[in-house]
This record gives structure tokens, sequence and C-alpha cells, in this order.
């Protein structure tokens, strides 16, 4: 159908055409792709993204590929994307890795781990350094070919009724917070619940919950998170770098020609890109609305609450870590390069921040 | 020429074909794209780089567009290819906009200035806060259509003879820096030297020059400056996230569908994350290398010299950003823009770090 549309577009008889020549490749290899995603429609910085990436490669293919996008529950519910793209429902999924914890838990470390890798380590690690190869194979077991496709950049660390005065103050709190941040939570005495974005204010609002965490000050600000509560806490150490992440079905990535795997992966990283450039930018102006014009005031997790943290989260990790064989490949190599980031941090962006506010005064 | 070829290609009778049907569209769109770059063939970091955007671009496309690199040198020197593409001599350069400062010193602000932008804060400016906009404006006046492509990250501070005991170490100092850290260095009493990268190290082991910056681990160590001299300062206060472009001829741009111009920008900025990625992961494991292997000493610029130089510096930006009226406007455009990166990444990065390195001790 799609063909024979192409062909009668070019003002020749597409049977006349057909009869004497071969169909030129361009006609034959037109396909329409499903992207299911686990986001609402039109979703500020998730939903966006994927239709934007969706028109980036349908157009840049020339006509070749079209992607459609189905927003969460149009085709199938957020979490059965996975599934979905597993089994061949649908062509590919625009989703989050960590959804598929119980899957296998090593899935986690190519979203977001507590105290993990930042966009710019998790892009290093992924494209240079050895985790594309990990994450292929871990998510060919599913028949899925997965690529990297957003970042949300550092978290936030949520919205709390009550200023944190010591880790004592995790006990007993109710907090709204997911995947590992939440065994985190519960790890410290505290009681993580999961809820969908559109009942967190509410939610806060009754007392039903003391805290929440949801993404950034652009994500948080157009959920109105700042009517519920001022306490607004960073950083986001349970997700330094949330990424987001393209699942392809493999046999369908297998059958595709080189130019359409070069295509897609070109998209998907420049989405990869663009997209954690836009929650830079965003995050900059909602944060000054937040502090100038709703009264947010922000809080800094005190030093001896995140050494606290930052010891039952590393022991968490190591736990996790120690799975089958794949699992403790993929928590070896993240591990590695973390400390090989962080040495090379010391002497690039973090001095360079420190010698940028020397000379240029934050605020100025 | 190449339409023939092509056609020749499928197999079938090109003359046959012409004679009886319009050429098939794809056929007929094919370009051949001269892409003349700044840098020697197969450079690392920077002329790889160059390489495999044309390569996304040309496989991406399905064969609609062809891009031929050449290196420096090949069709046109280092640093004429920004004449070259804006006279139509070649259709696209891959080079650093501050090349072009006697064309206009607003152009160092879309490459790096000393105390500016990191990489990230770069992309976000340039993609979603202004930067496009100004830059689209500032080189539309050279038929120039300008995108990022690449980028280093923050670059260290350079090789030193002796180690810096305070500013007055810079009196006398004979430096090698381009741009305007050499402005800088000039401006505390040193002198500023240009030397291409194949005569750093026999200048800094003659005692020609005391000094000398490049770019950072990677690129360093692959040219031996380890072997010159032994002290490494950091961090890189003159190029904070030297951002690379892609200048295309603009006339050429205007002529492209719009199917074509998304699939060039696209790689453009798929390449962009990928090359930064690289440069982060290649860094991380030479700079291990040079102090483990190579016995060099890291130093970090001491926090009264940052200061000073940050003022002197400061200046310097204020002096050239009070230039014609579209100088004025990106000036004032980057500089708003980095105070309010500078509050977000108070609240995300710089916390996030710190939170990292209490809870995980650098080199654990």
């Amino acid at each position: 159908m799609k063909r024979r549309t192409f062909l009668i577009g070019t003002g020749t008889s597409a049977v006349a055409m057909a009869s004497t020549y071969p169909a030129p490749a361009i006609a034959q290899g037109i396909r329409e792709l499903k992207l299911v995603t686990s986001w609402p429609r039109d979703f500020p910085g998730f939903g966006t993204s994927a239709v934007r990436l969706a028109q980036a490669i349908t157009r840049a293919s020339g006509g070749r590929l079209v992607v459609k996008v189905f927003a969460a529950d149009e085709l199938v519910s957020a979490f059965e994307v996975f599934d979905a793209v597993s089994g061949g429902v649908a062509d590919m999924y625009h989703s989050a890795e960590y959804y598929w914890h119980d899957r296998s838990p090593a899935f986690s470390f190519f979203t977001a781990v507590p105290f993990g890798l930042t966009a710019d380590e998790m892009n290093a690690w992924i494209y240079h350094g050895g985790g594309q190869d990990l994450w292929d194979e871990m998510s060919a077991g599913f028949n899925i070919k997965p690529l990297p496709c957003a970042n949300t950049g550092v978290q936030m660390g949520g919205w709390f009724a009550k200023e944190l005065t010591s880790v004592d103050s995790y006990r007993d709190l109710r907090m709204r917070i997911p995947g590992l941040g939440a065994e985190v939570v519960r790890r410290l005495g505290g009681i993580a619940v999961s809820l969908p974005g559109g009942q967190i204010v509410s939610a806060l609002q009754s007392g039903a919950i003391d805290a929440a965490e949801w993404v950034g000050p652009w994500s948080d600000l157009s959920l109105g998170l700042h009517d519920a509560t001022k306490f607004y806490y960073y950083p986001g150490f349970h997700e330094p770098g949330t990424t987001l992440s393209l699942g392809i079905n493999k046999t369908l990535w297998d059958s595709l020609n080189e130019d359409d795997r070069q295509l897609i992966q070109t998209a998907a990283t420049a989405e990869n890109c663009y997209a954690k450039a836009e929650f830079d930018a965003e995050n900059a102006t909602a944060l000054e609305t937040l502090v100038k014009s709703h009264g947010v005031q922000l809080r800094k997790f005190d030093d001896a609450i995140l050494q606290t943290i930052g010891k039952v989260s590393e022991q968490m990790l190591a736990e996790i870590g120690d799975g089958d064989a794949l699992t403790r490949r993929v928590y070896r190599s993240f591990l590695k390069f973390r400390k090989s980031a962080m040495k090379k941090g010391e002497v690039t962006q973090n001095a360079y921040f420190h010698a940028r506010g020397l000379a240029v005064p934050v605020g100025e």
C-alpha cells in the first residue's frame, strides 16, 4: 500500500514500472515503525523528546522510514512497552531501563543508580567505555536492541514537609520515591511509596505522604509541587544522570540495512544531546521561578546525612551487583568507570567550577 | 557523472532508463558535499570526529548525500576553510569559530572564552537559550550556516617547566597558548607564542618556551608533551568547553530540502554528543597513564592566582563585548546564560560532585 502510493507519487505507472524494472530500493524499503512510550502524550521533557526523535528519524530518512508515536495507554500501558517491543507488538519503546528491574536488577545501571554516573559519564561509559556492549548483551536476552536517547541531568532530592535534621529524620518518613532511591529510603527506616505524578500534590497536601521526589525544577514546577510544600532539597543523589532509552525489537533491528541502523542510531544520539540541553536550560529558568515567584526554600542535604546515605547506598549496589554473571560484569564495569571518571572530574569539571566560582561569584 | 555512476550501480542501463522514465527522485537528488577541515588527516579527536560525521551523513542519507572529507592542506589550508565555504569553493567546514576572531571577536563566544560555559552549558545556550539564533545571524553575514558538532570538554591548563608560585610567575613567561587565553597571558605580563602542535615538544625541550597548553590528557599524551616537562596544571580555565563547529555554505543550506537539512543537523548534534563522550572516556584513561606511567606531576592553579586571572579575564571579555551591536547582544546573552547556569549548577552538578565525593571517596 505504502509502496504503491509512493510509486504513483512519482507520476509513472506503478504496474508498468514493476513489470519492466525491479522496483527502486526506496520504494521497497519504506517502513512504518510503531514507537510506544511510557509517557503521557506531550509530557514535557519526556513525551516531547520521543515525538522529536520520531520526527527526526522520519524526516531525515527522506521518506523511507515513518515513525508513529503512541503515548502510554494508546497502544499498550506505560510499563507494558518492554514486553510489547520484545514480542513484536510494537517496534520500539521510549522509556527508562530501571523499570525492567524485576527482569534483571542490572538494568538500573543503564538508567541511574544512587551516587552513580552523571549524564556525561553515562555517555562516556555507554559510547566509549564498554557500556553499550554489556547493555546489548543484556537486552538481547529479551530480543531488544537498546540505545540511550535522552537524559534529565542531575535530578533534585525532592520536596519535604519538614526540614531534615539528621539521618534519623528518615525514620517513618513516608516518601514518594521509585526504584533504588526507594530502597535507600527503606533501609534508612522510611516508608517508600509509589505514586503516579498526577497524585503527588494531593498526597502531600493531605498529609498522606511527608515528602516526594519527581524530576527537577522544570518538571516539578509544571506538576505544581511547590504548591504543596516549600522545602526543596538538593542534590538528587539517587538519580544523578537519568538516561532514557530507545529499545528496538531486535529481529527488526537485525533486518534493517546499515543505512537505516545508522540513521536510527544517529537520531537517538542527537536527541540524547538535545534533550539533556533542554532539561539544563529549562531547569535553570524554572529554578529561578520557583525561588523568586513561589517562595521555595532550597535546602542542601547535610554532609553527615549524605555520608550515611552513601554507605547504605554503596552496600545496596554491592548486593545488587553480586547477582548473576552478567550482572556482576555490569556492576564491575560501572564501578571501574566511575572511579576513573571521578579522578578525571577532579582535575577537569570540579576544578573548573571551583575556579569559575572564584573568578565570577555566583549571582554576579 | 555521479548520477550516472549511481544508476549504473543499480544494475540497469542508465541510458535506457533515462530515455524511458524520468529518473527517480533519489538519483536526481544525489549530492556530493566537500567538507574541508582545519585538522590533519585522522588527527585523534578532531580529524576522526570530522570523518565520523561525514560517514554518518552519507550512510544515514541512504545514498542521497555523499560527504567527502579533506584534511587541512588537501584542498585549502587549515585557516582558509572559512573563506572557502563562504565563497563556495567547499560546501562545509569542520573547525572552531574562535579562529575567525579577526572577522568578529564575538565568534569566540561560540567556541570557548576564559571562565565561560562548559560543554553542557554551551549546548543548553546554543540549542535552547538563544545562542543558535545569534550565531546564525553572525555567520549569515559571511554566507555560512553554523552548527555545533563536537566538544573537548574542560581542557587542561597546560605544561609548565617550573611551578607557579604566584601570579607574578606569569611575568616574562613564554607560553604557547592561542586565542583569548593568549591575551590573558599577555595582560599578566607574559609572552604568548603561537606554535603548531608538532613544534611544541621541541620548543619546550630547547627552552624556547617555558610553558604550553594543548588540549587535554588524551591529545597531550599523543603529542608527547610529558616528555618535555612534568608540571601539568589544571583546570584549563581559558577553554572550559571548546565547541567545534560545522559551517555550511548558506546558499547550499538554503537550497537543501527539509529532509536533508534535518539529516545534517541531526548528524551534527549526534557527533557533538559522541565526540564529547569520547574525549571524556579517553581523557580519563590518558590521565591515569600520564600520572602512573610517565611520572607527570598534577598541579592545581592556586586560588589567589585564579582570582587575579579571573579579574583580568572578565575585564577582557567586557572590552570584547563592548563592540558592534551584534557583538554586544552575543556578550549579554552569553553572560546572562552563564549566570543562570551557575546558579542551577550550584544545586545540581556541583552539589552532586560534592555529595558523591562524601559517599565514594575518590580513588576508592
